[in-house]
Order: structure tokens, then sequence, then C-alpha cells
């Protein structure tokens, strides 16, 4: 079964995508040919859009299905007329607001995702943050870190630091665990001053020795003893003091940076 | 006006979060007190859960607002019996699509940010491009791109390269055009091959002078007139060679994201 699928915002559509996405992820043995078209924001466009849909139904021989949001509803009437299935992802929930609460909703456009969300400047100050602060490479400073990520080299440090900065503001830096750290159990001497801020990662051998070969192949580095080695070091350093961990082979970097904000009650938010 | 709100899943969250504040952004003039409660996937966790809410509900004086979505409908009942308004955030949508495809859905948690994502992989091969092909850092490789940001230094290309490729999947270099590159109005030599890849940012000069002021206080490259020179400069350069740009300095990085995908045709491919 094949359907076309329409993510359709007079802004960025990036709500509206994640949440038709995570719908979406509910149905199996459908393939959805999914199209965001973001920005449409004159009855023009509007007009356009509903030709592109109602193209695709003909081709189909099925309906597509619509989510969208828009802040006019003029444009909303339109896209509602194309005979799609159509869901619309904000009004839904603004109206029962409106009403608990006894007030007005904006119904303007482009309001999230914007710089005008509260938290835009800090997300951009960390994700600077996590750049300056990605690999060790810096050490001055770190006492600005929310949070400092340690693991072995290709463990997941770099995506989640800049996930949590990115996306939750989250002033993360992160460290790499060499052989001279995992000597003994101790903490590195430089890092020891933010014990309370390490957050270690940890990976099954097998899919670590997977990736260092694809980056190195026929390394050292990518030995399965190697990593092994070093994987089971970083793990008893981690134990030895407390540090909690998190298991990074089968969890993303969303799962792992919400996780990491549960567990670390580091404060949440979100934004992009 | 001051509510509690709650944003509940028994996955990492991001979804209904996001969801959540698009449509807490159109309202005005109240003080919305946030609080997301991820992995939420027991029994338990939901009848504490509940008992969150009710505090917060009666030191308010007043319900929460509260987003939830939930794989399993009897953690999903318990929060209805919060006493708060419930807002459930996939079912709302699941229902239509189930009636519409004659299918019936998984109802399983985490299907969306997980690395079942079809395209997390992309989008982690995508960051780590955008990492090692930042700031010009490397040009051997660059014809992997399917975009090379280009502008003055500050400009927006770091955040806005990480952003398509994390949120987007997009592999996104970005090349800063210094002294040399803006002497006169032709392409750097170096990525005269890639021509039809650069996107070109510009920003206001004085939003420059502020933020590179930020950066290096009194330094010479913060100084207006240099500001202004290189933003001139670079503007020409784009201009006389058919290179398309956007101005940074009033859109976030999901906007100049989104808005460059829309126009340089680019795959969008959702996931974070």
């Amino acid at each position: 079964m094949k359907r076309s699928v329409f993510f359709i915002s007079d802004s960025t559509g990036i709500t509206v995508e994640a949440l038709g996405r995570s719908v979406l992820s509910q149905f199996d043995g459908v393939t959805f040919a999914e199209q965001t078209l973001a920005f449409v924001d004159t009855p023009q466009k509007a007009a356009d859009t509903v030709r592109q849909i109602q193209a695709a139904s003909e081709h189909d021989g099925a309906r597509p299905l619509i989510f969208y949001t828009f802040a006019d509803e003029i444009l909303a009437d339109v896209i509602r007329q194309s005979g799609a299935l159509t869901m619309d992802c904000l009004e839904i929930f603004v109206r029962p607001i409106e009403e608990e609460l006894g007030i007005t909703a904006l119904h303007s456009a482009g309001r999230a995702h914007s710089m005008r969300d509260r938290d835009y400047q800090r997300r951009i100050d960390a994700l600077n943050f996590a750049m300056g602060f990605d690999d060790g490479a810096r050490l001055q400073g770190l006492h600005n870190a929310d949070i400092v990520l340690i693991g072995v080299s290709r463990s997941g440090k770099t995506p989640t630091s800049l996930y949590l900065a990115l996306h939750f503001g989250v002033f993360a830096a992160n460290y790499p665990l060499v052989d001279e750290d995992l000597a003994d159990d101790a903490i590195p001497t430089t890092l020891a001053p933010y014990k309370n801020k390490l957050y270690g990662l940890t990976i099954e051998p097998t899919r670590l020795t997977q990736i260092r070969e694809q980056r190195r192949p026929g390394s050292q580095y990518a030995k399965s003893e190697k990593c092994e080695r070093e994987v089971r070091a970083a793990l008893r350093l981690y134990k030895a003091n407390g540090i909690p961990y998190l298991d990074t082979t089968n969890r993303s970097v969303e799962e792992l940076s919400s996780k990491i904000l549960k567990e670390s009650a580091l404060l949440r938010q979100a934004g992009g």
C-alpha cells in the first residue's frame, strides 16, 4: 500500500513534520511518500499546494494524508477543500486552551522555531560552547559546562553533545578517554574538579569495532581486542567513581539526550 | 496569569514537547511553568506523574495543561483521570488514519526518535560530515557535500550547517569568506568546482559588529567599518555569480534551514 503524505505549514513546517512523522511511525506495511511544503503563506501558494495534492491523489488513486497548520483560517480552508484527509495540528489544541484560559490565541504564524523563542539565544550559545569544547579541545572554561560527557573514541560523545546543545540549550562539553586515562580507575586529573558534571558513555565492543573499522580500516585502533579493553576500562572507571553512564549502542541521540537530561536533572529547554 | 504545563510521554517526549510549545506560543500574557516528563512507561511512574500534576494544580489554584502521548491506553487513562486539561497528541491523529487506511496502528512506544527512524544513520553521517567540513577545515572530499554555505566570519554558517545535518540529514559544509576571498567578486578558486552547491549567508553589519564585539572586544575584527566592508563585498560576490543567499539577522537556524531546503530543492529528511 502506498499513500502520499503532505506536511504543510505557513512557517518552517518543523513542528507539523515532526508530529506527522511520529503519527505515521505507528503504521507498518504502508509506504508513505512524504513531502513538506513550508512557508505556504499566500492564497496563491495555497492554491498551488492544492493542485499538488490533487495531482498526487489522481496518481495514487487514493486520497493523500495532510498534516497542516496555518495561522490564517482562509488558507486553512483552501487546504481543507482539497479532498484529502486533512488533519489540523495546532488549532485542534488551541481551541480547548482558549476555552480553559478564557482568552483568545494570537493565531499568528511562525511563532515556534523563530528567534522569539525564549530559549533561542541560549541554544545558540550552547552550540558554540559544545563546538569549542568538543573532543577535549579545551579545558579552560570547563567550569561553565552543565555536563561533561566522557567515553572512549567513537562512543557517541560528539553527536550527543551537539544535540543536547542545539535542541535543549545544555552547555555540554565532551572529553575522550584515551589510553593514559584508562591506565587506572582514577578520574583524569584535569577532569577531577568537575566530577559532579561527568556523564559516561559506553558502547558494545563489537559495535565499536565496526564503527572504528569504517573510519580507519585495518588499523590497530579498530582491533576488537583494543575496543574491548578500552570499553572495559572505561566501565570500571565509571563504576569506581560513581559516574552515571549510558549505553549508546541501541539508542538514538534523541533518546540519549532525553535520558541524560532526565537522569542528571538538568533543565530541559527544548526548542529546535 | 500562570499555568503549569506538563509534556508527558512514554518515550523521549520530544514530539509532544515540540507540539505543545508550538501551541503555547500562540498565547500571550500567560506564564506557562513547563515540565517535561519523559519515559513514563510503567503504571507506577504514571501514578507518580498524576501526583505531581495534582500538587501543581493545588499550588496554582488552577488545573494544569497536559500534552501527552502513550502507546499503552492504560497509562493514558491514568493521566486522563488526573483532573487536568489533558490533550492526547498522537491518538487523535492515529484514529482517522486507521479508518482511512483500513488498518490498525501498532500502538507501540518510542517509534519516533529512535534508531529505527529510516533516516537516522544518514543524519549522524551528515553530522560527522558537517563537523569535518566546518569553517573551511577541509576541501578534499567537498564533492560529497549537498551544499556549501559561505559567508563572512560569524554570519551564522556553523549553527546552520549543524542544524541542516542533524535535523535534515543534509551533508552541509561551510567555508568562511576572508579578506583574500573578498578582494574581487570572483568565487574563491578552491570553491569554483562546487559553484552549484554554494549558498551565501549575509547579515546586517550592525548586528555582525555586536556579535564580533562580544567575541573579541575592541578588536580590529569587530570594527563596524570592517564588518560593513566585508558584508558589502560578500553580497557583491553572491550577486556577481548568481549565488542564492539569505539574511540571517532575524532568522533562527530552523527558519534558515527550512528556507535553504525549500529554495535549493534539497531533499528534506526530517527526524530530530
